[in-house]
């Protein structure tokens, strides 16, 4: 029988996923629910986690809670300010923060950030910091660490330590340019399309012109090049091509790690390959988030 | 006292501006109508232009028609199809498409289409066309031909030709962002600021990780870098940037004829200038649509 020993959670904007973790640090209970900054409404943050306690984990409130993700910025319940890189774990357990809470003993992870390294600009990340220092946990081996997404991150891991990242928009940018430009206009029912993703790679790879490259998503629909159900694919080619060139000029074809889950990473897998990265390994997003909290909490309590 | 001799307009998605020359091709009566494609509600072409002929230009009914934009895209009244590059105004003439129409004399400007240089994109232009060969009647000297604006337009001019050009979503993707991504939530009151714009300009133009940039317009907010007021303006730069440097690479610093109005013509100037452009001279949006219109019109009547 296993005594349930921490409470974790990432806590974004939209999702909440709570671990339930045992003395050993196996997760002995998982939770979703619907409390993302966007969605708790009236409720405070205690309020919120509370409520979830009592419908599912009753009688837990005594354990130590640890979260990471947006619940630490600005808008969140307490900020926990970003911890400047390099970093490695310990940098993690120094910056964490209490959040105030009169009936549960909460800390909250910082988030990171950076200067991109010859280009002057920040970058910060709130949440992928604890998928990396789980994965790090297992294979601290040096090259990228990649988290695909809405605000896609490339860390730069050096000696088990995050050198570096940056930060791409390109989920946003897919999203925006789809719902709201002429681009989407033209687009019908969209279905994957390896042809048109690989065109667009290219694209996107070899012509740095972005603003330029782009348009051609309207120009190759007027002209039937490319069928309007295939347009979103090759728009996401050259906009995930885009964001590898940045990172391949900069660092050269270093080994990735490739952190998410489905369908997006498979693009990013074959981009990849595309663009002539030739040590791709892939982990699961969740399984990071996990291991990070577990790292963090057991270095807290070994000092 | 003169005689109407040519009724012509531009008429786009947005805008209906209309033109009456005279025999000697003065313009002696504009007028601008509500009646761009998308607002064109119930009525047909034929029926919207009536209808201001009848309120405006009574007993005018008689004289030829002439109209370019995107009256002459597929969508339009009639399409007349985009003639290739290199082109001059013979080709315009020669791609000249009657409308349908049982009360009036109506022909549509073609559009252009070109490939860009080197990229093998696809690129198409409407009723920039005619604007760009009514500047070339009184100026045919080499060099780019540049319009700002929702797709910004980048002709090549060699010999009184339009070689090439290239299309940039520079207006649009300002627009987008600002109004639906990640972005636009911190900016505040949007003030002009020429710091902010020329430090944009700056990280546009010599970081080419488009996607990567755009992101530091959240985070110089975060870190109170840059004012919620003037983040509009960093926007604003980056993109403009960006657009620069791509035609800069590509081409050299040529003589730049800048066609436009108002303050995003005015952007422009100071960016070409930061950019290094030494040669560069503005000109009006609207006379060069009419000086183009006539053009056409007389070179039409000439055979």
């Amino acid at each position: 029988m296993t005594t349930p020993s921490l409470i974790a959670a990432d806590w974004g904007t939209t999702n909440f996923r709570l671990f339930l973790y045992d003395e050993a640090g196996k997760v002995i209970a998982r939770h979703a629910a619907n409390i993302g900054l966007k969605n708790l409404g009236v409720l405070t943050f205690e309020q919120a986690l509370l409520s979830v306690l009592k419908d599912e984990f009753a009688g837990l409130e005594h354990l130590p809670f640890l979260l990471s993700g947006m619940v630490g910025s600005r808008q969140g319940w307490v900020e926990a300010p970003y911890a400047a890189c390099p970093a490695d774990l310990q940098t993690l357990v120094d910056g964490l923060v209490r959040a105030p809470s009169e009936k549960l003993d909460v800390s909250i992870v910082p988030g990171l950030f950076a200067e991109s390294p010859g280009t002057g600009l920040l970058n910060v990340m709130r949440g992928e910091e604890t998928q990396i220092f789980g994965l790090l946990k297992s294979d601290p081996t040096d090259g990228f660490m990649v988290l695909p997404g809405t605000h896609s991150k490339w860390a730069l891991i050096r000696d088990g330590q995050v050198q570096s990242f940056s930060t791409h928009m390109t989920g946003e940018m897919f999203q925006v340019l789809k719902a709201h430009s002429i681009l989407g206009v033209l687009m019908e029912n969209s279905t994957d399309n390896e042809e048109a993703f690989l065109k667009g790679i290219e694209r996107g790879m070899y012509n740095r012109a972005f603003l330029s490259v782009i348009f051609s998503v309207r120009t190759e629909a007027l002209f039937n090049n490319i069928a309007p159900a295939h347009l979103s694919a090759y728009l996401s080619g050259i906009l995930i091509g885009s964001e590898i060139i940045a990172e391949l000029e900069r660092h050269g074809p270093s080994p990735v790690r490739l952190v998410g889950d489905g369908a997006l990473v498979d693009l990013y897998e074959k981009a990849l390959a595309f663009a002539g990265f030739k040590d791709v390994t892939r982990f699961d997003g969740n399984a990071a988030s996990e291991a990070g909290l577990w790292a963090i909490h057991k270095l807290r309590t070994a000092q």
